[in-house]
């Protein structure tokens, strides 16, 4: 494995496993496709994700933040850094009860300015549940203004 | 206080209390404002919503998450059931760290098929964080086809 | 060719030709594959379509307009009729200049009350423009409440 | 007058009376608050911005060039100069026949990298016909990095 990769590795797990929130949340990378600029964050399912304590299926603010989550791994994997989300579509098409949720991002421009990606939210039948898109402010730290 | 107040009162309490996300999330709501169509729905800061360990500012997926609570509880209370999420915008406009957020929602339109809210989203010092704008299938149940 | 397809190729065919708006914009379906739930739209360059008299690339409300179209004549290809668009997202991804725009639109979900449509829009070359992304109120006439 | 208003004044109504698709359009500035960082552009009714010859309501697609104009006239103004949209959203909220439209811009916010947009459509009575929300990028053309 090249060692450019390993890095790039170490960064999506780091910019994972970090974030306060997503320790409770846990979401993890199940694949990674980089000739795609593609990658896949699965989360399990859990009782307290659910938006009823009678039926199982996700809350929406689960759904919505696994998308800003997918979306930025998948445009950060492809520019090795982290970036400030700009903002984010989700619809919601189909409950999910008992079932894992994998939210695959797709990079369909990273510019100098912007980015934007898709994300497919599915469950573990393979049942597309939301879609997402969302844009992300790409420009580099020492292009800012001096102000 | 007129009966049907108090039971619209516990109607949204139950709402916001009930589902296990939010025994986790703690939103609560602070101001009913029936007569203009708004209700504002307030978390307080604790580390564990945090995008990162080093700075204590907002995940952007608990910022969703609280703009599609605040746009539902706000249509919800106005017709005074639950409604499904058809769709979720958020634009993120300011990182707020070390502050609660309140989010106020405003319905724009309650019609007999769609509802439309905005959600803005405001930190202790009242400057606009995130402003939301969520749309709702607001059928009645038993206008749903025979199928 | 089987008569229902016949039919509703006339159907399309009247749902882009009618609008007074299309007689000025002139989009027309050159595409149409039933068994993907796509069809595709183009309208040819024309000077006034323009952003500026000096750059001969789209206004972004020419290509709103268009995604609006798409995204609306592939759900009514699917379902036989027209249905009212409820909102729409548009991300402007490249510029073009000097040349025609297809668009493709294909349906994510056609429910019993929402139908969503992405839509993707390229230039001559193949090249990604913009992508958009609709709801629309899919309930049939027969189901609205009396009042 | 002071000078500077005047300039931008002439700036405003070449931004809006340049475009060729405007000069189709005919979208005018009828209100400019700098004070409020708001401005209202409007629209005549006419038969050929219908989205049937039998009814006089407005195409979806005029709606959302009329958002488009609004939401970058209000941040040009402010900025002083055109910047690009990154994506724009449209919320239809009723239908809107024989009329004018007026669309009020505001700037919720204007950055060093991204500013947003939010758009009121209201018909000749003064009824919300449709809400859009848009962002747009902001850098200035020095800042641009060197490649």
């Amino acid at each position: 494995m090249p060692e450019g990769r390993a890095e790039n590795d170490d960064f999506i797990g780091t910019l994972l496993a970090r974030p306060p929130f997503h320790q409770w949340l846990r979401p993890r990378v199940v694949v990674r496709d980089p000739a795609n600029d593609t990658l896949t964050v699965a989360i399990d399912h859990r009782p307290e994700l659910a938006r009823s304590p009678d039926v199982p299926d996700y809350h929406g603010g689960i759904i919505a933040a696994l998308v800003d989550i997918a979306g930025h791994a998948c445009l950060a994997a492809k520019l090795g850094r982290r970036i400030p989300t700009i903002d984010m579509r989700v619809d919601y098409l189909r409950a999910a009860a008992n079932t894992g949720l994998r939210a695959m991002g797709r990079v369909l421009r990273a510019g100098v300015t912007v980015g934007v990606c898709d994300v497919e939210v599915r469950d573990d039948e393979g049942r597309l549940v939301a879609v997402g898109r969302c844009t992300f402010s790409t420009r580099e730290p020492h292009q800012a203004p001096p102000r």
